[in-house]
């Protein structure tokens, strides 16, 4: 290890043996964790190309369990956001895509932040389970072209213990490490076609969006090299996405798109990432093909009805489809006037994120409890006119005083001027596997 | 330590008081190698500039015993030698100077390498001992202007700590760390005169002489800067030093050398270190001035009478001084005859070194024995010229297996060739307080 830490740091290339030897012994153990952070940082500086990524990918891939999904009929397809405030998509996409008649067979996340992750949220239909055998998982999707499951196998093993560590020696930022640590799972999970929503603007990771895009593009790179059909979407994260931020508001914003009703930003995302999948699934010839037919399905009603039909099969009550107002609400709804009179300029998505966070809508570690019925909903978003005194955004929260500091928080997170403002383009670029294959062969800094 | 780790990848300073944090919650545990590891790989890359390369060695210094030398009279001298092949200066240059008056309070260690360390080479004099109290150690130099004792303070155990790690993740050479690695050991030792000896070459740790003067000047600069009257001289380590290498062969060498018969590029560096000695303890106006006291005090026989009283003085048996035969002589005594007739175009230092250590002259670890008696002598030296079969060096050896090892390797080391050739100048550059003071404050690389 020693003699691998001294040629990164004079910017050689690893080959293949070296890097399936680090993260194999890495892994269990043999390699410390004093040597590994000295090769990421050196990693930070000199870079790993195309090569070395792919390599460190499928060595994480390979550290742990891949789950075979071969007896899954169809091109199963799995969609990944490197996640943002207010990111409900799986909630619609899932079924939307399941109802045109593409096999999903998702592993899911709880995950930390300032919602649940998707698991939270289906958690929110009471007796929804994510606890499925192979079989059941296997079986649903082959009947009704969907299930989500628990993250119960041990997937990429290599990448959990990187990324801690990565996490405690400022080497979280660099291309080549995120794109590896994302997509060793993806891959290890299995499906065919995989397409990527990489958020970019201040509510998210990569605030440039510069960044974002070679960050999508190394991996699709990565994914098609290793034989997936690949695409990703650069998608505007500078506000929310939708109205909706908190667990159940999110759900009932899922159900209400899936009625036809969803937020324009929110459903142009979801329409962006379905256009990928239809068209890499061969159900669709162009963007113009898929967006009619995802809308005929939505019109139609057969694509709330796969929710319900997915619901039901994990044990949900499906009847919450039907009426959302079932869903258990928050003690206290507190409105948030607006301070001024004008323009929306922006709306600070992190800090949105934040109380909900602070209203207990998210984890702060994997240990802590969630509260799925608080959160807020935003009545006005970038580029809205609003008098002064009008509900800007309407705070849901089960004890006052936490209610009363989301609201200040809120109200401080809307900026108000006279201007008028047009809204970022939602969907900033689209990256596909034949864009990215003739790339040189340069180090990803 | 996080925001540490990502202020210096991000290439800005730590100011003293980070530095300071670092250094002490490392020593004490609290920081884990794997974030030090990290942080060491940065600086690897941003550098440290002169003001935090001075916090750290400060830093260093005050993590462990600082040795308080007020009850000794004078200015007390130091010099340390970055290391080589048959390097046996401090035999000859601690006995020189003290004869001249200045005292040498000189806490040593046994080192790992090619020979042993300074205690190793006089503990070759039966009896002798470097195990003093307090209260002798401060007796003696007032006394005999001399005393070496083992290391038993806890000097520096911060960068006992930090050079572990270092050797293991990669991030030894660098500048900073190396000087502050140096002198944070050398200023907790309490001199007031510390003199360097960098060496630089193909059997130095240094290989390029622009090198090995960036890191004198930095050193120079971080003594001068804690209050020290220093001095450096960039010396050649290309071949090894004098004729001698190996434990006893050396003392021998030495004693010879305070007897007026030392060799001509082992007594430049002698002189040259000397000097800078004499002049910052003002016992010299210039160089020639020092020069010529040193020889004198060689030539009346004071520099040899006060090895003999120093090692006397801590329960060695002086009569070895007067009849260098009396030392224990190695069983085999191994010819090493010249392939080629010639000029020795080079001896390769780190060759012959290595041959030491296989006699069994070295510690490869902590715990190893050490044979005293082995070695190599070298009749030639670069460009000498020599008949075919001429004996060029004698190997000393305990096993005879080891000595025709040594011989094979030895016989190697030798280049010999047609051209005339004319060795290295053996002080490469002299570095002062003045000449560095004023240097632009970037980052030591």
């Amino acid at each position: 290890m020693y003699d691998l830490i001294a040629k990164k740091k004079e910017g050689l290339e690893l080959s293949t043996e070296e890097i399936r030897f680090m993260v194999l012994e890495y892994t269990n153990g043999t390699i410390p964790d004093y040597q590994m952070s000295a090769m990421t940082m050196a990693i930070c500086f000199q870079g790993l190309n195309k090569k070395e990524t792919l390599d460190l990918t499928l060595a994480m891939r390979d550290s742990g369990d891949c789950l075979d999904l071969s007896r899954i009929h169809g091109l199963k397809a799995d969609k990944h956001s490197t996640g943002g405030v207010g990111d409900k998509t799986s909630l619609v996409l899932a079924p939307l895509i399941a109802a045109l008649g593409i096999p999903v067979a998702k592993m899911s996340g709880r995950g930390l932040g300032h919602t649940g992750g998707t698991i939270d949220k289906l958690e929110c239909f009471p007796g929804f389970s994510t606890d499925l055998s192979e079989e059941r998982f296997t079986r649903n999707v082959n009947r009704i072209k969907i299930a989500i499951a628990g993250q119960t196998a041990n997937l990429a093993p290599a990448d959990k213990k990187l990324y801690a560590l990565r996490d405690v020696t400022a080497t979280v930022d660099q291309m080549s490490l995120i794109a590896s640590s994302i997509m060793s799972k993806k891959l290890a999970s299995g499906s065919d076609i995989i397409v990527l929503d990489v958020k970019t603007g201040l509510g998210a990771f990569m605030k440039d969006p510069a960044d974002a895009k070679k960050l999508a593009e190394i991996m699709v790179e990565i994914g098609t090299m290793a034989g997936k059909k690949m695409s990703a979407v650069i998608t505007d994260m500078n506000q929310p996405l939708g109205n909706a931020v908190g667990n159940i508001l999110e759900v009932i914003e899922a159900i209400e798109s899936l009625s036809g009703r969803g937020p324009k930003d929110f459903m142009e995302v979801v329409y962006a990432l379905g256009s990928r999948i239809l068209m890499l699934a061969g159900d669709a010839a162009d963007e113009a093909e898929a967006v009619f037919k995802m809308k005929q399905c939505i019109a139609s009603g057969a694509a709330k009805e796969k929710l319900a039909e997915f619901v039901e099969a994990q044990g949900g009550d499906p009847s919450y489809v039907w009426n959302p107002e079932k869903f258990q609400k928050a003690d206290y709804v507190i409105e948030v006037p607006a301070q001024n009179e004008g323009y929306i300029q922006k709306i600070d998505a992190q800090a949105v994120g934040t109380a909900c966070m602070m209203l207990g809508g998210g984890r702060e570690t994997k240990e802590s409890g969630i509260d799925l019925s608080v959160g807020i909903y935003l009545n006005k978003k970038t580029g809205d006119y609003t008098k002064k005194g009008e509900t800007t955004a309407v705070v849901h929260a089960n004890e006052k005083q936490k209610g009363e500091a989301a609201l200040a928080a809120i109200q401080k997170a809307f900026c108000i001027g006279r201007e008028k403002i047009q809204p970022n383009d939602m969907i900033q670029h689209t990256i596909d596997s034949a864009s990215v294959m003739n790339n040189a062969n340069s180090f990803y800094i």
